[in-house]
């Protein structure tokens, strides 16, 4: 899509400066560029085709956060029926607690005493669970559990093939549930297991050979743990690319899926049920050459490391360079409505990083810019 | 460098949360991660040896904002010598004359009635001049000065061989500055032209040669103004990958080096004048398997387009993965110092957009934290 930019003329009354806050109400080519806009009616359709999916299936959805980093999305995956939300960083789940989210999971391990004190005082106001792959980190959790009086839940990490953290061996993951419970104000929760080798092959049915595999291996750590007398309450896996094999898997209990609530140009690519709704809106600074158009928008706006992102709606023309403030579009014909102060589309081709650089989300309603919201969470990566 | 973590117990008087602010005095290794360190003395030195080059000589130095994007550093850099300050978005510059910087160049095309509309306003403040490469955007910009009763100083931008923003020939460049002479409350300065095609070039010889070719680019363009009975004050080009050389290029007026502050992986390989200063410093948080290290910091931390950040003093260990919130490490030979909750230092690849992630810097003298500062314009990217 490409928009008239209709800054030519300045108007007869100058408008007070607006920097962050714009004009609600506004068309979306007066928004000022860079900007992350969401298509809201997209969004909104995305959360509820998710958790459509988890309507009468034994699995529930436990969105994650990492994505989007904004509370009242949290909200909204909520009220369509999520049981708690997934965050990757504790200064994401203070966030969360801070607006009101009652259940969350850290899928990740908290590490340290600053960290760990932060933890344990959060789990007063919340029911907190944990990631955790080794005993050392069990005691530490008890120990400042203990000392504020509040509950840790813990779920043990199993590694199901992407060799990143977790548990190696059953064996190892029935003794972390077993020490759990031995400690004092910690609760063994379950298991947990991310299948991101898996989240991302194009084929479908191989992704669901490999899926089923990493699957496996989580629900054999859990069948273990429980042969071992103890109670599992949760078996969580998943993500966007598999929410539907291991929300299917039989013994899986949660799905962690994020990038649904946006896709991005890499994930459209895979996952066809969930529609892009984040896009970048640039402004073209220069039209130095007949084929090649400049806009304002560079890796401090959106990120490649999954490609380039991609122009939306125009057919003929290609980015094919960011540097850091700048992105070069190639164009292949003559596009008129690519002057400079023309207003241009892009879908990132990362959505969780690209969001992570900016500190505001323009919502969009029919071209018109319904509400501004934070990225509450940006940078909260303590 | 690697340090052995101190969470391991739990004071017996719990610490206050402190999220943000750290405790000045305390070991770099106290410091909670992931966390943007700048070693001072490392980063003092890189601002001298820089300033001492242009001592005695015809040009002089505006060190580019956009690197560190921290005011404090910006005035350590016009108390050693520079003569004022480059920045990339007006909303640099707005944080830049806000914090009392009085001279500044938007290296940049300033497009769209609202930021023009800022920049008109914010020239009440301050010297403030644009790249300019379209004569429409000269109306524009005159406009907004007379609404204002400002002045706003233009300088051509030049296309010197990198194919991104300025004109494309020198009858183009002339009839710029012709016309910003004839419109109100515009001030001609000059021209900048960036050879960012030849700053990474690692051989010197070839590097010189194409950057002679660019500098003679702009030169001539300056010439040719001049010889339209034009005063041409500014001829700006230069990064820190060609100081030396832009910097001695006869004609050339201003250097708009940024990187050579902190220097990072990438320019320390190109350039040896300038250390290191700018680090990560990252926990352990999984040691999964005797040969792979997993720590807390990732993509929403360090950036990997040019290559991947590098390990800082440790011989035989390589950072061979970010995912979006994690480092893996891998080992040849086992390392004891990298255990669970040992914190480890990661030098970016490119200071420039992983600086661009961080709200604050933990400024480091003799492994003690001396100052926390804020990354002021960090996501300023309107």
């Amino acid at each position: 899509m490409t928009m008239r930019g209709r800054g030519k003329t300045l108007p007869h009354t100058l408008r007070r400066n607006k920097i962050v806050s714009q004009s609600i109400g506004i068309h979306k080519s007066e928004i000022d560029t860079p900007a992350l806009l969401i298509d809201l009616d997209v969004m909104e359709s995305n959360i509820r085709f998710m958790a459509d999916f988890f309507k009468g299936r034994p699995a529930t959805l436990r969105p994650h956060f990492k994505t989007h980093k904004c509370p009242i999305i949290a909200h909204k995956q909520i009220e369509a029926g999520a049981i708690g939300i997934t965050c990757a960083k504790l200064g994401e789940a203070e966030v969360l607690v801070e607006c009101g989210i009652k259940s969350i999971l850290i899928a990740n391990q908290i590490i340290g005493i600053e960290k760990i004190t932060r933890l344990a005082a959060l789990a007063r106001h919340a029911d907190m669970i944990v990631a955790v792959d080794a005993a050392s980190n069990l005691y530490d959790l008890s120990k400042a559990a203990q000392a504020f009086g509040s509950e840790i839940g813990v779920v043990v990490d199993v590694d199901v093939g992407m060799g990143r953290c977790g548990t190696r061996s059953i064996d190892e993951a029935v003794a972390l549930a077993r020490l759990s419970l031995s400690l004092g104000n910690l609760k063994f929760r379950g298991v947990m297991g991310y299948e991101g080798h898996c989240v991302f092959i194009h084929d479908k049915q191989e992704r669901t050979e490999k899926c089923h595999l990493a699957d496996s291996i989580l629900v054999k750590a859990a069948d273990a743990i429980r042969q071992a007398g103890i109670d599992v309450e949760i078996v969580s896996g998943g993500g966007t690319g598999t929410y539907d094999i291991t929300g299917e898997y039989p013994g899986i209990t949660e799905i962690e899926a994020g990038s649904y609530v946006f896709s991005d140009a890499r994930y459209s690519g895979v996952i066809g049920q969930f529609k892009p709704a984040l896009s970048i809106l640039t402004t073209v600074i220069s039209r130095p050459e007949q084929d090649i158009v400049i806009t304002d928008a560079g890796l401090k706006t959106m990120t490649s490391e999954f490609g380039m992102p991609v122009l939306r709606g125009i057919k003929g023309a290609e980015l094919i360079k960011l540097s850091e403030e700048h992105g070069k579009i190639h164009l292949e014909r003559d596009i008129p409505e690519l002057k400079t102060g023309d207003k241009v589309e892009i879908i990132p081709s990362h959505g969780c990083t690209t969001i992570n650089l900016h500190d505001y989300y323009f919502g969009i309603r029919a071209d018109r810019l319904e509400t501004v919201w934070k990225v509450a969470a940006r940078g909260k990566i303590r």
